[in-house]
């Protein structure tokens, strides 16, 4: 057999782990061929690929980054890369045809997952990996990605709380996820945070007020505050800027803001994240080779298994107050809204 | 209600991150007492205990080690801390009634898992929370710790892989596991092993010198084995100076050892940990409020629940051939044995 | 002896080690009393202090902030804590005498150095520790604090190194330095940077875009940009918002900026500064018991010594254009203007 | 211009920063070729080299290792890799000029050093630049990779403590320095270590034994003690297990002892270690623009300068008693011999 494999969307931790967890299993156990296609779904479309061999995944496991790049290409939408009037799904499906892939492997987050759906049902043998530091892809238990991302979250937000200690401040930190809380959710328990706002749970002023005076009560002047860049704002303005402002206004407490940002996505893979893009990515290969295609990887429980991509396509996974996190959370006193 | 609390065993990342998670919601959340009992079960026969409030939980989220001390005390073993014609077990329970409390949190591996299986066959109202850097408790997916030991390792190997590859040497790395080769697969898999030698699986020396030296033949002079303590030596050697001596002779490659030691074992815990000993330790106290006594708080998927402590005790996990982790890295080339 | 310590100014990785060698030197070994002064020069307008004893010292090592806390507090500006018609020298003059302390040892940046010389030309016995991330206080070689924000940065930056190259875009990262760009070049250059601005060396847009821009030429579709704060921008926008914008309208390439804020003030200090902020905390106590008062502690060369304060006070140390860093950085290729 | 570089000796961090740095100044600012010679001095008699181009020095910045390999290869010996009656120094000579080489940059310890010394006074055109891990080559203040060493060291110190204190236990740790301590006296300074033993000092085990059991007096019923590899033992005994006896005997406390071992070599350089690489690497080349032959490159203070070779040569760089560090350690306490 002859293999494409593809990165598209966002940089996440653990990418290339994926592609040497595929290409290895591909190309030492199965003895398939594996091509590289550069820059996500771009690289169907202009046919840029590469073949990769066992030197290729050298130093792979912990490096940050795709070898084989990303765009956000969209093939379902017109012009891009192309040409407005080109159709691009059938030139896709026609440069698959003329290198003789048998299948591809599509790792990329929720907009990936719903083109590899598209695809799926054209026909096409599709095989995806879910990837996103956010967590939120339905169908799986954890994406590879996010664990990093909570991780660096988590030694910014021990780092916060010397300096909130030191002033008698409270600060606040943005983290990243637009629809979904994750990251605030898992890095805010992780790092000791007293709030931790959510897109998915509203929350009032009054009430996170009320948490952090409270501490002061009890001499504590200081709090941090955990917040999602999707929680809503007032007037367009960043979570982090808008949720200082109010809570000085509230609470009288000197606030300041940061904004964590890309450091987010980058960089080596935690051992957590490192084993899971293996997994997954041999898992991927297996699925090939046993002809399951439309299918995601994914994790449930500590077993790794797959879901149809139609099942998938087009939902989001979110926190919900039933939570287990949410619930102990909300025993200890962090205030969540 | 009145609730004792101790931390029995080795020292583990994540048991003060426990017994906030315990304490907060006992105290905040069911409105108990809670008493800390110091240095294991020795503490339940000297009486040494001191009351637990909100401030002696300030800080504990990230710090390593137990704030309540630990011991290695058996109280189902004659002697110790006692003179030798003590009953210990009845004394213990005796105290516990002087002392008012109406349940004992019980912190720890597979040994206290044992102890607190027979204190709840007597009748004592008993739960526990499992407490292992190996991972090899019975009933739960992971126990807190073992994803900062691995990551510990992890970060060992992935510095060894330069001097490995710099020296064209074989670097022989021994990481803990008695009986259970969890931290030796975990890191060996994330920090890129080319041999993984687990208690569990028997291993052929003339096997793991043809890996190496088809690492050589692929232009690979180096290689990276991961070795449990507990897998079999010849005449009582450590692991990995058996291993590395008969790598040696057979492949006539250099061969340097290392043992990783206590550093697996201490420390601040991973964001992953903090999280399950949070949610594990809030668990353990939710079941004393419904007054589900005699079971052990476990992780399944991503849910956390309970099992019977009878159902636990005398049991080990350990790895087996066809867990995904092992057939994945067979399938990339890894040696096992 | 009984002398007093305080800290003051913004958070620094260092300062509780500070701390630490300052009051074990003069418990244990010179049999001072040491009084710790609460909030900076705030506690004494306010004589908020605590008896030091060597239990409060216990941990400090490797804790980030200040256990005294911290303020701006100016003593030479009306105003503040106290009324606008107290004197406020005269008063801390009287509560020093008051609470019989024969010196004062100020911990802290550029600021406080002024403010310590001031007090010192009072003829009050001072000595002074410098304290900045900046690492801009004249006469000292280098600050402790200084170390762990290049770490902090240095990390952030290798990690944006994987989403610049997998996306084929232009990162640019803000981080700390109004004045000086001493952690803009520090962590620029052990980053990997290709182009690092600071405020000392004054930039041209086009320069910068042709250093990006011969990097594409050459195969390398990304850069890393490090900008200090401190940078002049047009009208009034962050350095890294501006800069980002015109390398984008240069070189049609598209980058993203990154602000690193906060964390690099806060946390563990390194080993570096763990043993620069222990030796010049027992040097400051030295001074004192020596009554060599009026001078600040000072690292030159590998060796611990001290400057007069009338000498440092109101001077910057600024990176200059043959500082042996930007020389080697500018043979690199590296653009720094 | 036509230079040679080669790397001598065991793994230090920070060598592929040193090899980036001689070779971008040599090929973008000074127009030199360079020739990068395999396995140290081994290269100079198999003539095993390649070319370097900027491409060869694409992410060595932060890698651990080396790109050229290395060995033990001592060309003044007879043997190794040639045959016993072959002349080395002159068949290298030879090689040389074949090769068409102006200069050879020697990148190694205190072997290297005096290897280097000897062919410089052969005649030949040698520029060499300090390194090692130990810090114990005369003529510069620091070596690069001596700060990654304390880093790693003092990160595993940091988690022994957790333990010790969990379990009221003394924890010795073992760190490298066959010679010299200094990796033992700054690790230990930065860890927190209770007693710290080094080559240069004379210890008594009675004192340290003092030491420990004061420590007990004033409740703390642990401590850490850091050793290093080549202090005096009995027997030949490993330095950490000797002293664990000792210490145990002594104070009939429980004593554990740990081997850092091989992962203080590996593995990515601190960013201090990468702008002392970058810097010592940049002005290696500038010597050989300027035909300053036969010196080391050396660390003064904060500025780059260099030695003559011949003064290096046979000398060690050892603690001393009146080091700063030392002194500073004795008066809060600690305990050196």
């Amino acid at each position: 057999m002859r293999i494409g494999i593809l990165t598209s969307g966002g940089d996440c931790p653990g990418i290339n782990a994926t592609i040497r967890g595929v290409c290895k299993t591909a190309i030492n156990y199965y003895g398939m061929e594996v091509i590289g296609i550069h820059s996500g779904f771009q690289g169907l479309l202009t046919k840029e690929v590469e073949l990769i061999t066992d030197k290729s995944l050298s130093g792979l496991l912990n490096l940050g980054g795709t070898i084989l790049g990303t765009s956000r290409e969209k093939p379902f939408k017109k012009g891009g890369v192309v040409a407005e009037n080109v159709n691009k799904p059938a030139l896709i499906e026609q440069n698959i045809k003329e290198m003789g892939l048998d299948c591809i492997v599509c790792i990329g987050g929720n907009g990936t997952q719903k083109t590899a759906a598209k695809f799926a049902a054209m026909g096409l043998n599709i095989v995806s990996v879910p990837k996103t530091i956010d967590n939120d892809i339905w169908g799986t238990d954890f994406s590879f990605g996010f664990d990093s991302a909570v991780s660096i979250a988590t030694d910014a937000i021990d780092r916060l709380h010397s300096t909130a200690s030191a002033h008698k401040r409270v600060m606040v930190i943005e983290v990243m996820g637009h629809k979904a809380g994750w990251i605030a959710l898992y890095s805010g328990m992780a790092g000791g945070g007293d709030v931790i706002l959510v897109p998915e749970i509203p929350y009032n002023i009054k009430n996170i007020g009320e948490v952090i005076l409270n501490r002061l009560k009890k001499g504590k002047p200081y709090s941090i505050v955990v917040v999602a860049e999707g929680i809503q704002t007032n007037g367009g303005k960043r979570a982090a800027e808008y949720i200082a402002q109010e809570i000085e206004y509230e609470t009288g407490i000197e606030t300041r803001e940061t904004v964590l940002g890309y450091i987010q996505r980058g960089g080596s893979p935690t051992p957590f994240d490192r084993n899971l893009s293996t997994r997954m990515g041999g898992h991927a290969t297996e699925l090939i080779a046993n002809r399951q295609f439309g299918r995601m990887v994914a994790l449930r429980g500590d077993e790794i298994s797959s879901v149809p991509l139609e099942e998938v396509a087009g939902k989001l996974k979110l926190v919900t107050e039933d939570h287990d996190l949410v619930i102990q959370g909300r025993r200890m006193g962090i205030g969540f809204g």
